[in-house]
């Protein structure tokens, strides 16, 4: 079976009036998603650093860094965006591979449309959702042994998406699309040994950086393998032990990967988020505020004090891994988002208070997506909270106004106020805008 | 065991002083065969077509391309001057691992010194010894099984050994160091797939780039695992299924790889290489020329015919593949470069007909680096030679004149002759050149 060709073909024919309507609304959800923690991280110092070393070597400026003034030629913009998108490890995630399917994707289309002739909203969201198509189905049919193995899927995958969502945008024919996918694919590396530094979004910032070259050369004539996926000596078998090729061609069009996408409520490890969605739920029940609270008792599942259980945090890195100070900032603040885990706020004498009146338990009944929370107030009430499927899972997804409410929140201390609500408006109403470049002019601090 | 940052250590700490004459010597042969391959491929389709698709791209234009007018920023510069030196399938290999040593090292670190203030001839022998040592012992770590598995050696291996080269130019501190061989081993990629493409070629480029990329990102503190070569998720694990991680660190400093470098003397598959040589010595012999030639019989190793048995090439390309062919222009010219191997030369009445003339006899009892040729002239006369190893081989190097002929076989189609011999010049002497850039000038015509 042609693999890569016949990927290439459903990539250079599909269009953007086949989407079903959810599709687009999913692609949308996902854009506002991804220009929320791009903007949200770009003040990160492994952006300040790679800009550092990469600036010299930029070409014309021909596209927007988000949320900063710099402008680069689009393959170091792709690669910056790309940075950006992951630094803060709160991107999105496709729930069976756990690829981060937008942020190479994103950064490489938007850099590329600054560049060219008018591209709409439309052509992008249909090149997006076809980039997000291609890596999610490369990364299905290698699930699980190439994660298993090391690899960092996101990296790996993801390059390949990013050059299918350049090569619609650059209308490449079927074999130059075909040469494109190959020349990502050999191209696709990234390993989970540098995870915890700051390789790690380096590779999403390298996978939009290649793709969209791999886009370039292939539309200049530049050949590849027309089986880079399937070869024996291809992506599917270097990069795995096991791979199910049908997996990426099967039902091209007829089911979408976005649909499978799933965005993270708060700025922490997913194994907390139980915890933190069922003390916001009773804060916001129950109107509580921290000096109502006597004692707070969790039930949670034993990963979460394996990887959470810091009781004394320092840094706001430390908070993300403290069980005890997510439920406090969660009572206090109502939320859990990048503000929550500032230095400051894990030092804020009123947190540390609260935090020390957290108790957590471990129940062995308990599963991953689950806590049961009780909480005593001074006044002698106690009051629980069953949380039986967390927030921002497939099946309790983000509501339209969660994801808008955690834009606006990584996006104020970078735009102004009237800025966050133009691109708000605009990705809500992506398929309406007739030229894309618009989100990137308005997501640079004006 | 630290290997990653043993290996950075030594990498910081080795310096020209130390190296022995004889890995002066044999890095001096490797840069001049890396000036001509790459020289004689830079106008290579391959080439033409990555200029077409990045020069829009490049930023300050402070590096040579060379054998060609364009200038592009260093990073681009290393990206084309590292597919040029592999695209003619010409260049050197290490003799165990299959590594192509130098073509991404020293295209890394003469665009890089283009840029830094003056790098002595001494200093840049000694990185490019340096980037050579740490690829290749990463190499042999993880040969065969790495290779086995699809891997194309000479990119994978290859981004660790430039950014090594050119940490040690930039002068990068051990911790850096450490980061800059993680920055690199994470973007380790190419798989053999893509073989007969000009992704081929691009994998060495790609080595080049990333890994200076990787240094400079180094120099401003990016940051990388410490443990990203031996780490249960890095290089050595996630890239292979067996390891010997003592080979990376045993008697650094005291055994050197780049003593394991061969050449190819013949512009063609490895395996038509003793047929070449056997005809070449009994032509210089005998001063034969074609029309004195009634037949030539060869005996010859069973993958010859498999892998070179075209009886009729069209094309340069498909001269290349045919034992016949090589046979022919090696009585005829005395050589089997570039020129041999051209469309022109491939039609030419005169090698068509000494072609039909050649016949060929598997011989089971026959190496791969062994022929037995039997010459029959037209006066009756039979001349024979068994060449039992070839020339080329470790233990037949090509001599310094040898290496020299070749250059400028490779070097006079695209450089004025006086800029030959200055080049020539600049290599042999490289030691006492006080600035390499004076090398990269020289390469351009003038």
């Amino acid at each position: 079976m042609d693999v890569t060709r016949a990927l290439a073909e459903y990539l250079v024919r599909a269009s953007y009036a086949e989407l079903p309507n959810a599709v687009v609304t999913e692609a949308k959800r996902s854009c506002l998603n991804w220009l929320g923690v791009t903007v949200g991280g770009c003040r990160h110092e492994a952006v300040e650093t790679a800009l550092a070393a990469v600036t010299e070597f930029s070409g014309p400026a021909r596209a927007s860094v988000l949320g900063r003034r710099e402008r680069l030629d689009i393959l170091h913009t792709a690669l910056i965006n790309g940075i950006s998108s992951h630094v803060l490890d709160f991107d999105d995630t496709h729930h069976r591979n756990l690829v981060h399917p937008s942020g190479h994707v994103a950064a490489a289309i938007l850099a590329l449309a600054e560049q060219m002739p008018t591209i709409s909203g439309r052509e992008f969201l249909n090149a997006f959702v076809l980039g997000v198509e291609a890596e999610c189905r490369v990364g299905n049919a290698v699930w699980p042994s190439h994660y298993d193995a090391g690899w960092h899927i996101t990296g790996t995958a993801g390059v390949i998406g990013a050059a299918a969502a350049a090569g619609k945008l650059l209308g490449l024919d079927s074999q130059r699309m075909t040469w494109a996918l190959g020349i990502a694919a050999t191209q696709a590396a990234g390993f989970r040994e540098v995870f915890g530094t700051m390789c790690k979004p380096f590779h999403v910032g390298r996978a939009a950086q290649n793709g969209l070259m791999a886009a370039l050369l292939a539309r200049k004539g530049f050949t590849s393998s027309e089986r880079a996926i399937e070869g024996s000596r291809g992506f599917t078998h270097v990069l795995a032990t096991a791979r199910d090729l049908a997996a990426i061609t099967a039902g091209l069009g007829g089911r979408y990967e976005i649909l499978d996408n799933t965005y993270k409520p708060f700025a922490c490890g997913l194994v907390i988020h139980p915890a933190i969605d069922g003390c916001i739920q009773l804060r916001n029940e129950h109107a509580l505020s921290a000096d109502l609270i006597e004692q707070v008792d969790l039930k949670v599942h034993p990963l979460v004090l394996e990887l959470t259980g810091k009781r004394t945090p320092v840094t706001g890195l430390e908070g993300k891994f403290s069980v005890f100070h997510s439920a406090a900032v969660a009572l206090i603040d109502g939320m859990a988002g990048e503000a929550q885990y500032s230095d400051a706020r894990v030092r804020d004498p009123q947190v540390l208070a609260l935090r020390e009146r957290v108790r957590t338990e471990i129940d062995p009944t308990v599963t991953k997506d689950e806590v049961k929370v009780t909480i005593r107030l001074r006044d002698g009430r106690i009051m629980s909270k069953h949380v039986a499927e967390v927030i921002g899972s497939v099946n309790r997804p983000m509501t339209d106004s969660d994801l808008e409410a955690k834009f606006r929140a990584l996006a104020a201390p970078i735009l102004a106020h009237g800025q966050v609500a133009t691109l708000v408006d605009l990705c809500w109403n992506l398929e309406q805008v007739d030229d894309v470049s618009k989100v990137a002019l308005a997501s640079v601090p004006a």
